[in-house]
């Protein structure tokens, strides 16, 4: 009898959280062609784009475009990001079939950014639950700023419990808890995580990581060893922080598939594709991958 | 009642196994300034050049005049590689008053570079031991290609725990476990780990991490789980791996204390101080720095 395999569900989030912070603005063909590489490696989940306005976010103003035009791999899945019921039309009108909602559990994070308290912002987005529970619509619920908060800092993880526990209640399958400002550490990772799943459960969780502190791969590994078995991650490790210029974005998805791969946890990935991917990403981005493990793969 | 403070030593080896890998070469006035500026950042072990030949490493070819001319704090440890009895005696001339030797656990590795069996490399530098004992000079005993080797690939667990257990028994007061390319992930570096222990104590223990693959933190903390305390880092992850161009190097000091930190561990550090110097040192490199931390940290 050999063991059952032990699999973890990699989200990736390159073209959507990744491109949506990067200073280069890459035309929708480009995006495109990202995004139907990344389908032929293997992964399961492939966040495609956001349909917030294009006046927030210019980089990804081509939403409906990059849509339309990406090849749908039967068995993929391709959520977007929608703000509101606009965006929730816009997604729809070109066929998407699982959207993301976002809040944050830090109230100043909230107010800085759409000068709303945690409950407005889950009241604004709530009848974008209603439309996609009527319209038998999958939603997945992303909390930011679970460790730190570039306003208030300290984020108390009763605050994560609560947000994580309302977008569960008000129907999202799953929750990304994410360390936007990547300064979480790896017990403080594992104790939020462990507090939040006393309120959803594990199944119903992911983990989102972005590498500004180096710890993201750190505070990976302790969530697995909490029973978490879905990690986003961005190919080449894409994306930024506006709250710490220069710093590094998402961890690099081909360094998690890297390390699920080498402790014997399956991800369905080929990782030669993924690297060959991410180079070819970071050469349409005119900078040097923030992948260690393309780095050393593609180094002469 | 307080509990115990749980603390973390860092052995400093960026003056060293740093160095010793960067094309760039610095003058000795500069890492006497590095190695003084690492003294007063609270670490208590600071590697401070190598005895080898200057024919194989022209990097330290100063050896003797960076040991001489680096300010000596009290309480603060300055240990110097040195290959053979030439190199002892040499290390011995300018006051060393700590050795650390090397080998590697694949066979492959040592036939590859010092032409000699791993039995064979352990014998050459045995009067080296000898002596150290004689001269009440403490000696650690590094190992590397713990978890995998440019040339042979796998390296059997049974073969890392028969060097170090050779080495203790052999007087040194501790094996760092090395894994020179960077390819270990948590789950191997957790076995690897706990095999060793069985032979020699855990507090005789320390990890040495390369990042080339982006695991290096990811393996520190599942050692730690493991119960080790003693971990080497450079300031900066200065260094590169000579197998695998274009790779990062030794895991940075400042990531891994800012992960210690968070996590409760107490290693005496001041990160300010650590980041200032990781960020001079990659000036004076004319290199981005390779700490995450010291990237976030100094982003305008």
């Amino acid at each position: 009898m050999t063991a059952p395999v032990d699999t973890v569900r990699i989200v990736e989030v390159g073209a959507r959280d990744g491109l949506q912070n990067e200073k280069t603005l890459l035309p929708a063909e480009v995006k495109i062609a990202l995004i139907d590489r990344l389908s032929s490696t293997g992964l399961g989940t492939i966040e495609a784009t956001s349909f917030v306005s294009p006046r927030w976010v210019p980089q990804l103003a081509d939403a409906a475009e990059v849509f339309t035009g990406i090849r749908k791999v039967p068995g993929v899945r391709y959520p977007v990001l929608v703000p509101n019921l606009q965006g929730y039309e816009r997604a729809r009108a070109v066929g998407a079939q699982e959207i993301a909602v976002f809040t944050a559990a830090s109230e100043a994070f909230n107010r800085k950014n759409i000068n709303a308290s945690i409950d407005e912002s889950i009241e604004r987005f709530m009848p974008v639950l209603e439309r996609a529970r009527a319209d038998g619509v999958a939603v997945r619920g992303y909390v930011s700023t679970v460790l730190g908060c570039p306003y208030q800092g300290a984020v108390p993880v009763t605050d994560v419990v609560r947000v994580a526990e309302r977008l569960r209640a008000l129907g999202c399958y799953e929750i990304s808890l994410g360390d936007t400002i990547g300064v979480g550490t790896p017990a403080k990772a594992r104790a939020m995580l462990r507090a939040v799943a006393q309120a959803v459960p594990m199944h119903a969780l992911a983990v989102h990581f972005h590498d500004t502190y180096g710890q993201a791969l750190a505070n990976i590994l302790a969530c697995l060893e909490e029973g978490v078995r879905v990690v986003d991650s961005a190919v080449s490790g894409t994306g930024g922080c506006p709250y710490a210029k220069g710093a590094t974005g998402n961890v690099a998805t081909e360094d998690v598939a890297y390390m699920l791969e080498g402790m014997g946890l399956h991800t369905g990935v080929d990782l030669d594709l993924l690297v060959a991917t991410g180079a070819w990403l970071s050469a349409q981005l005119h900078k040097e991958t923030a992948s260690r493990v393309t780095r050393a793969r593609t180094a002469a």
